[in-house]
């Protein structure tokens, strides 16, 4: 699970940013697919072929997006963001890449989305107008959450959306789409079957068995057993936490050891969590309800996210149980909870400010306990680390998930694994959504109970699985499945000189090298300009600076004036030497960009 | 524990640096310290006291050193390093700042070394030149590993270094010292005991107590209780896993599990580990060869510690069992152990290399089985995932210390702590060695059991603690303990600039823009360049450029020419412009470089 806080920063703290569609807008308007079907030219060899292609997720935790085809007709499964990599810097996020769906706008009869997070849901507001705002489907409080998230971007279409119910059927096109209950750690988290001409494809998204949820019902096991009944053609499923033996803990249990903390604590509980993880949020509310305390919401996302729930009904509380965050020196400390955003330690989040003091309304004292209620990212734990030397620095006591289980993930585990394989019983097994290395533990839980390991197909991103007359293959073909990266306001799979460019930067940083020289003569009208910045520090390196512009001056002086016709040679000349002698007293290479004036 | 492979690259990969002596050279040529003490005039306040401040290590994990200071006699224990922040780009690591010791060169008694990883060792080429060649006493394999790491530098005199034992009484100056045998899980882990005219201070390096070590008595704990009994003022102890219950797991329980593995693998076993794991390495040697396996080492610094291990006495191994990496393919798989560094993906280091297929000599092959006997260092997950993504891909079978216990950790859990509080039974306690949530940590396990809160010091870096008539106190005087970068050749505490100047080039690039005019007139001679790296795609943003080409031009040539004068003004001027132009272009924030050339 990954999630972004809706209205602040991402994990490392970007600014948040503002979208406009990208200059290549696909054509708009089109009728609901799922009630005007379009007939078109199959493409050749599809004919009688089910498709299947995952187009984000299989190599990474994020950017989920899984494509079927069956002739005529295309489906997706969510629309999700991944946050990037550290070799990514700048890099807002990474959306799935749709171009091989570019021409068949109209082939494409909807967008089903499982849950309501961000890896599942991120791509929408920079897609849509890419995909010609195919309708989408999905839960309430998922539609909710997407509706409220496609309000902080600017100049978009309104969104092409419905509302389904658990016992609903549809049918796009060729497919005709069933619906179950499943656990993760936010309501309206579904699994998704799709019956095909060539049998029934399951897709999970992200799940676990919970049999005491909290505010949910448990996962349908009896829909779940008699859809297996039916017969399966293929399960792809959640391989986030398939490496982790048993099963995943149950929301309720954190709710014991939380209502513990709650009761014992002296003075205000302050709660870092995702504002996704609304279950946690829900129970939170609850617990301080049960022990007399009032609850202030902190952060933006969490807000928004809690309204949300509490329109729809997920979320009962005392109308008198929320507070203002601003009012809370108006009461005991010991009657006061805060839920906050920023237990990852993002920058602008809630409880970062709380820890930096720059949060206006709560100030840190002796006596607040902070509670860590979720998992740290892979990537974040430095970040969190530093997080927890702030607040205890400032007088609180700490509190984080290795020291109780106050956190509960909302990954299946390998016995949730075998459970699941047990009741659908299906005739392939697709891991999904995770690294590589978690997709092989996946097929590992599965072949430890005997699943033939021909029929576990491990693919990649955009890699075609095809399923006709009930067999299945992986083949050769890939879709595109290339990076598309949101910078700034730019979407685009064209990123990679300007990234390595950025790591260049970053790490020794860069010096710009100005000869002017006279058109006519090529020579030298004055004195090289040198400037650096990331290099070194330049006030004890004056005579370095000095050094090089005296020697840059002789490189030009004592150059053939003839070679002045290609300055491109003259340039390069600059570059290499300006590199090598810089390496040679620094041992680092920044980036060197020469620059020739003629006047 | 952290390490960096002494031939190798770091866990970021970086390049190798040669060392060059810093510039302000201090004066080096003294008579050993303990054999001539001097007397200088005491700093005012400071007689009769005893004064300790730990330099580096209170505020992270790395960069260890503590200083302990007698009117005249002034002595050091360790001088390690630390690998960067993520916000540090470029930065090499970290060494401590041992500004507080200019001019005090000849009160510096000598430097004790508790045990022979980087982040206890690896300030020593750097700091001895500006420390003038103090004398160093440390553990046989702990100096040998030391030496081998002087020869990767050149320029720097040789070290003052004499070996030490155990049973060794050593005095330097007002303080005597006594050593003592704790594990850790390098060979020749030490505690130290500072008899001071105040009393005993106990340092305990890096340690944990394990009852069934490999290849080394368990912690003697006969001469600790024997310390403890003659009565310690003072106990500066490990704080890095003290958030774990319980004991910290033994040595020989990892044994069985790896030789399990070692037994059952069809094909070639590699394990991935630290090169400064000395234990780990000798026991892998220990059972390949009762596994009837054949071990090679990969990685230089693997080779050179085993090749120091050997000559010391401290692994003994049959001299058949160890064979060169490149005869591996002259025997069967399933009798072959390679053992590399790598575990942390460090770029060049051999697990890593084998993995993208780069290694000469070793191809991966469906039926080898990689072990990580490792933990992963906060700051590597991601990398560490990639790189097991990697080996899954190749075919081999990966296993991992969240499945199996194949990694112990080096550092004392609550209960080793608690044991060694009895033991020592302290008047006053200095959790040291991690991150101040750590120390903190540290802390509540010592209170825990009753230990007096207002005698347990968490101090910061540098903040000195005061001991005299037997009574200890925190002081407000802090020694300097800003970082000091080592940045290629460059060793400076001067590069938050150059760092802030970095991180802003990797977020967003830069942006040169020329303006050449007549020095006469102020009027553009020729168009203005635009230079731009790390921004945007060029390609895809033509029009961008060119426009703010144009744009600028109409800047310089509205601007009014008297402002000429003062360059300054128009540089800011075309910075400020350009900045606000191209964030409402693309809501990035490039650094801009103006630069107005007069001709």
């Amino acid at each position: 699970m990954i999630t972004k806080p809706a209205g602040g920063a991402d994990r490392r703290g970007f600014r948040r940013r503002r979208f406009a569609p990208p200059k290549r807008k696909l054509p708009t308007a089109l009728p609901s697919a799922a009630t005007a079907p379009l007939v078109h030219p199959l493409p050749p060899g599809s004919r009688g072929k089910l498709r299947v292609a995952v187009l984000g997720g299989l190599e990474e935790i994020g950017r989920n997006c899984t494509l079927l085809e069956y002739e005529n007709d295309i489906i997706l499964i969510d629309l999700g963001l991944q946050f990037p990599e550290e070799d990514m810097p700048g890099i807002d996020y990474i959306i799935p890449n749709v171009s091989y769906l570019r021409g068949k706008e109209k082939r494409l009869r909807g967008v089903i989305i499982t849950h309501g997070h961000y890896d599942h849901i991120g791509g929408i507001p920079h897609l849509m107008p890419m995909l010609g705002y195919p309708p989408i489907y999905a839960l309430p409080l998922t539609n909710a959450i997407i509706k409220k998230r496609q309000e902080d971007y600017r100049g978009l279409r309104p969104l092409n959306i419905h509302n389904i119910k658990l016992t609903d059927r549809l049918r796009l096109g060729n497919f005709e789409l069933e619906f179950f209950h499943l656990n993760h750690n936010i309501p309206d988290s579904m699994g998704i079957v799709i019956h095909t001409p060539e049998g029934a494809v399951v897709h999970t998204g992200d799940w676990k068995f919970d049999y005491q949820p909290v505010g949910e019902p448990p996962a349908d096991l009896q829909k779940i057993a008699r859809i297996g009944s039916e017969g399966v053609l293929a399960l792809i499923s959640d391989s986030t936490n398939a490496d982790q033996k048993g099963h995943q803990i149950s929301e309720s249990e954190i709710g014991v050891n939380l209502e513990h903390l709650v009761a014992k604590a002296p003075g205000r509980i302050i709660v870092g969590t995702f504002s996704s993880l609304l279950s946690r949020v829900k129970q939170l509310l609850e617990i301080s309800e049960r022990q007399g305390r009032l609850v202030a919401l902190g952060g933006f996302s969490m807000k928004s996210n809690v309204e949300i729930a509490k329109e729809l009904g997920y979320i009962q509380v005392n109308p008198k149980t929320l507070i203002d965050l601003r009012t809370i020196d108006k009461y005991p400390e010991n009657k006061i909870t805060i839920v906050c955003t920023g237990a990852q330690g993002e920058k602008n989040a809630t409880l970062m400010r709380i820890a930096n003091g720059e949060h206006r309304e709560v100030k840190l004292t002796p006596g607040d306990t902070v509670v860590f209620s979720s998992s740290v990212i892979p990537g974040n734990e430095r970040t969190v680390q530093r997080l927890k030397d702030t607040l205890f620095r400032k007088g609180a006591d700490v509190i984080h998930y290795q020291m109780m289980d106050v956190h509960a993930g909302g990954h299946a585990k390998a016995d949730d694994i075998k459970l699941m394989l047990r009741l659908l019983n299906p005739k392939y097994f697709i891991p999904n959504h995770g690294n590589h290395f978690m997709l092989r533990f996946n097929a590992r839980v599965a072949e430890s109970m005997g699943f033939p390991k021909n029929r576990v197909f491990i693919a990649d991103n955009g890699q075609i699985m095809e399923f006709q007359g009930g067999e299945g293959r992986m083949s050769t073909e890939k879709l595109p499945a290339d990076y598309v990266f949101v910078d700034g306001l730019g979407v685009s799979d064209e990123t990679n000189v300007v990234l390595r460019d950025r790591q260049v930067l970053a790490e020794d940083g860069m010096v710009v090298v100005i000869a002017t020289v006279d058109s006519k003569t090529g020579r030298l009208v004055q004195n090289p300009d040198i400037i650096s910045r990331g290099f070194v520090y330049l006030k004890e390196h004056k005579d370095l600076i000095e050094e090089l512009r005296h020697r840059v001056r002789k490189l030009v002086i004592d150059s053939d004036p003839l070679s002045w016709a290609d300055t491109n040679y003259i340039r390069n000349k600059i570059r290499d030497y300006v590199g090598q002698f810089l390496f040679t007293k620094t041992e680092k290479r920044p980036m060197i960009l020469p620059v020739v004036i003629e006047v």
